[in-house]
């Protein structure tokens, strides 16, 4: 079911603006809602959570706020995070205890990642790789299993026979529902689908995602298919990324293939990303790939264009298509009409505010 | 000890050429040895092993070829695997039953793989990434733990209720004996240790690798520290790898940033390793980061260059430290006097051995 079609009422867009450069572009990120929806389309209702709130009051994720994000229409997230140096705030508690959580409660199952090489966008690739084709893909990261469930533990913690386990939990349920995805994607694209995992090492995981890959590769017979080891798969990122159109793989082998992707596309600036249920029983949340930057916040340094490519991936998943597309070309307006000329963030979402407007 | 110092009597490399270029970049690796050490400095076994045997007799690795093997000094391998599409070879048999077999029995805790942009090699990457500064890091990736030691299981095979589980197991005497290693390197390198994991999503396994890098790291203060999340490391290979010394990491995540460092470094066809067990206790196995190519096999076409760089990773780990260094140079001087012109897998075997002889 489609989450808004046919609603009359207002939908409401929870805001999670977070720490450091979060706020900054994710408020860039509601201007363009605005500016393509018209201001009175959403109510945003902002949240206060983060490594801030976590210093001021103990708290991440109070139950009674994730309740009322699970009333809300969709969540806009920015990036949370205290500076690296500051030991005060342990490592995975807002990791865990925030941006894990709400994807697992509303079962986030697709982590949509596209990648896109815009025209004149530096990149760390030489000319001899970008000239092998036009990069556009998008990795669907399976977003509520794998290593990500917290499963596992430790024995004789802090002592010289210490054991610590981390357990990769993979269902037939859990990998069929997110390949279909990406087989779906695949249609509505250029038709092939990748299948990035290393079955000849982790042959339990490896050996049911390739049972559920073939079989549902058997419903979708114009579908082209491919299977690169993750080892080979970060080789082709940095070799031949324009062979790549979906990409389908588990949650940490698509956490790192993701920030590779990013890497070679300009930059994690520019990548955008959306935690999916596509059953919308639950919201979606749609946040940039980079994190809260602590070295540059509150200058208006950032560049908010992936929180804004993050808030069309959220146009389209309410339905608005049209709207989603203009936002999108919108941005890749921008981007590609960039000089090199420094701007601060609220006049690069000025600038594409105002192509929409 | 050092395996080989005070011994009178030759030592035996074990060779086990394994399919497709396998034996072809091995033939070269032995003929450097013999150039650099002479005719009778070493007394070479040849080991049948790989696709074509399992294929021809069923057989991966008999218990009485890996106690032979357990008797050499060394063991040089090149690379094992059928052609891609060949389906009578079920995936893992030869990577778990022959490769990590050999790693886990002879406990190579030590996986070693150097990466260095050689002048005038073509890289993947832009000049604005690689004049940054010299490429010349080695990760130091833990062998025989973590995600590599087939734990895990299957629940209700090949329903739609499956679950499949794969378990990392990381002990503190595991972690510390990699880490004191990579430690112990740097020192006689630029002096900087990264340590890369995923502790803020991995906690258990993380926090035994942080926890143990920290200790380890309070008896080496002169060696500077980084951590960096795997995530972050695979941008920072394609963005700035002139910042990495030695990086220590576990097997999964190891065996993903060595297969991109190599790429960025100009491939995979002049990336070394050794699997060492720096005890002694066990021979240690030196191969090139490729695999056995059946796409040029039997053409003479492959770089031996990876397979050499090996064979000289092996002379040090004998401790013929002077030898070592000349392999070294030798395929340095030899990789950037190329001028593009094709040559055989025998011609760049035949110039580096000249450059020694
Ligand atoms: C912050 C962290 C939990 C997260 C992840 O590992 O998924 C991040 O790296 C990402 O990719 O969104
Ligand atoms: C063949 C495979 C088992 C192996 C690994 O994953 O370690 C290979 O990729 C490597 O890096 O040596």
């Amino acid at each position: 079911p489609d989450p808004a079609a046919g609603s009359a009422r207002t939908p409401t867009l929870a805001v999670i603006g977070g720490d450091g450069i979060g706020p900054e572009v994710t408020a860039e990120a509601v201007k363009v809602l605005q500016a393509v929806c018209g201001e009175q389309a959403f109510s945003f209702v902002d949240y206060d959570l983060g490594a801030e709130r976590w210093k001021r009051t103990g708290e991440v994720l109070p139950d009674s706020v994730l309740a009322e994000l699970d009333g809300c229409d969709a969540i806009l997230f920015g990036a949370v995070g205290a500076a690296p140096g500051d030991k005060s705030m342990p490592s995975g508690i807002l990791e865990r205890g925030l941006i894990l959580k709400i994807r697992f409660a509303f079962d986030h199952y697709v982590n949509l990642r596209p990648s896109r090489l815009y025209q004149g966008v530096p990149t760390p690739l030489a000319s001899s790789v970008t000239d092998r084709g036009p990069v556009d893909f998008v990795v669907v990261r399976e977003g509520t299993e794998g290593l990500y469930c917290g499963n596992g533990g430790v024995v004789r913690p802090g002592t010289p026979h210490e054991i610590a386990t981390e357990v990769s939990v993979n269902t037939a349920h859990g990998v069929e529902r997110v390949v279909r995805d990406a087989f779906e994607r695949a249609t509505r694209r250029r038709g092939k689908v990748t299948l990035v995992h290393k079955h000849n090492v982790l042959v339990h995981a490896g050996g049911l995602w390739n049972r559920v890959f073939e079989q549902v590769a058997a419903d979708y017979p114009g579908v082209q298919t491919d299977y690169l080891h993750v080892d080979a798969a970060t080789i082709f990122l940095a070799t031949d990324p324009a062979r790549f159109d979906v990409v389908v793989t588990d949650n940490l082998f698509g956490d790192i293939l993701t920030d590779l992707a990013a890497a070679v596309t300009g930059g994690i600036g520019l990548a955008a990303s959306g935690n999916v249920n596509p059953s919308g029983e639950h919201p979606s949340m749609f946040e940039p790939v980079h994190g809260s930057a602590p070295d540059i916040a509150g200058q208006q340094k950032a560049d908010p264009s992936a929180a804004i490519l993050s808030a069309g991936l959220l146009l389209e998943h309410l339905g608005r298509t049209e709207q989603a597309a203009a936002v999108a070309a919108a941005v890749t307006a921008d981007i590609e009409s960039r000089d090199g000329t420094p701007r601060t963030t609220p006049e690069i979402g000025d600038a594409i505010a105002a192509r929409l407007g």
